[in-house]
């Protein structure tokens, strides 16, 4: 028995698509949501049944900011934007008399607001373009190595979600690719996704800017342009999706309105799907916002969660933990 | 002993990293081209030398059209659009006096090409856009499951290399990621590419057109329209590589002048790289054309790969078969 136990336990270890969500899911309470998530890998996983989804096809797309990290007081890449002021404002003595730069430098958050959609797009086009995209990734690896949260004083690494980086390994541990889809920059997510996130860079679909191939001192670099390629928010979610990855999800997890239209696309394919959405009702262990939210509004999605049936996600009673343990 | 060699055999069978050049390209003959593409990759995978490449590195980019399967007399993808438009043409009386569908139609192959690079995207903007990227791949299937080649009379599918049939398999039994990288449409090559190459969608770089999200009968279908995304040929394609894959690849695979540009990004990354150019140079088993070709073009490309010391395959005299034996 001992001998067989043993064989049995190797065979279970070394086949990938025999992981069970009550052993790969320890910070998810019992309750429905991780009842669901393991009922539907269960079903297309099956082989020969009629929900079989064959391995290749068993795609699953992430929103980022606020579905796998903490999105408050900003989204993180804000931070990084405003920090790439502050580190550049010697070269640009003009910035102190110019909005939103300004504002950003005094740490007036009011006066920065004021200067609304256009005055964001400048910050962004200051601090994430007009170098190589070499540079760029050296940059923010550079920030995310060191920079700390304001509330939580974690590395902004640190504030993953432990359950979801539980179960990023166990859909791939059941045949699935795991991608991400996010509104959020995708050279500043490249930087650090495959290391934090095991999301290499070829499985990271987010927004983008335009690039430009020059030579440089005889070698090829690419420059980034201040000039939009790609919003992969809202509308721009399925697009992201078909342009970069050529095939519906047939599970996404968002976690606001700016997901919607992902989780549509995705439950809208034929065949077993799902969605799902984190809903941030944990004001003690993480932040608690939805409807009324200015940022990271989650309503119309919300709504149609509940109509449909997808998943949603309580973190305060669904997740026993939120974030890894400190490092 | 014996038991000991059928472990040994059970492992070198099992373990993806073990496969062997020699029994894996027998369609290759035993010239340096072969020897070049084996010691590459034995130098890169060997574990513990100052050469290997962890796996998730291990990126190798193709070119299609001229590279995977042949070009001539046209890119098929031209052969796919000429026969839309004959498709269509009921649907178009005004092709008949319009130019370049004029021409087209009656078979004026000169008059078509006297309508220049603007005839030919009024060809692939009324035979490529206007429709769902669902029905898109369906018209691309039917057409790719039926249509023969003037010349040889095989499916388009059946004039794809052996030799690099076999190339991507060794690549990717070496822990290789295998993506295509051409300036055909990326749409066009993804509705066959998985099954013919074993690549699949999300390893799929190409040209493409914008698309809107739009409802359709209550649900959201993604339109194909008639304005440039990204044309993924010659500078597109370091471009096309870092917005996709985000990844330089450390080998890469072309036959012309649009694929340098890709190859210098390759071979200007840090460590051990690899370039290969497929030279056609076999009239009789496949075409013949280089420098003077007036569509594509081996030129500058191939003075930089002798320069550079990159592997340029001789068709006629590396390769034992052209094309896979007729199913």
């Amino acid at each position: 028995m001992f001998r067989i136990s043993i064989i049995f336990v190797s065979l279970v270890l070394a086949n990938p698509h025999r992981a069970h969500g009550d052993d790969s899911l320890p910070s998810w309470n019992d309750t429905t949501s991780k009842k669901a998530i393991v009922a539907f890998v269960e079903r297309v996983t099956k082989e020969g049944s009629p929900d079989f989804v064959p391995a290749p096809e068993r795609i699953a797309t992430f929103d980022n900011d606020g579905t796998l990290w903490a999105e408050k007081p900003v989204p993180f890449q804000v931070l990084f934007a405003f920090a790439r002021v502050k580190a550049l404002a010697p070269q640009h003595p003009e910035w102190k008399t110019h909005e939103p730069f300004a504002s950003l430098l005094k740490g007036d958050m009011n006066g920065l607001a004021a200067s609304g959609e256009k005055g964001i797009l400048q910050v962004i086009a200051a601090t994430h373009t007009g170098i190589t995209t070499d540079e760029f990734t050296q940059e923010v690896q550079n920030w995310i190595a060191t920079a700390k949260h304001p509330k939580t004083g974690r590395l902004y690494t640190g504030m993953v979600y432990q359950p979801m980086l539980e179960l990023l390994a166990y859909l791939r541990a059941n045949g699935f690719k795991t991608f991400i889809v996010s509104g959020g920059g995708v050279e500043f997510m490249r930087a650090w996704a495959e290391r934090v996130y095991r999301i290499p860079p070829e499985q990271v679909v987010g927004s983008s800017g335009k690039l430009k191939l020059e030579t440089r001192a005889g070698k090829l670099v690419l420059i980034k342009l201040p000039e939009v390629d790609l919003i992969d928010d809202k509308e721009g979610k399925p697009v992201g999706i078909q342009t970069r990855i050529g095939r519906r999800p047939i599970a996404a997890f968002g976690n606001s309105d700016g997901d919607l239209q992902m989780l549509q696309w995705t439950t809208q394919g034929s065949g077993v799907r799902f969605a799902l959405l984190v809903h941030h009702d944990d004001a003690k262990r993480e932040f608690a916002y939805d409807r009324a939210d200015r940022l990271q509004r989650l309503d119309k999605a919300w709504d149609e969660a509940i109509a449909k049936g997808w998943t949603v996600v309580s973190m305060k009673n669904d997740w026993k933990t939120v974030f890894p343990p400190t490092r």
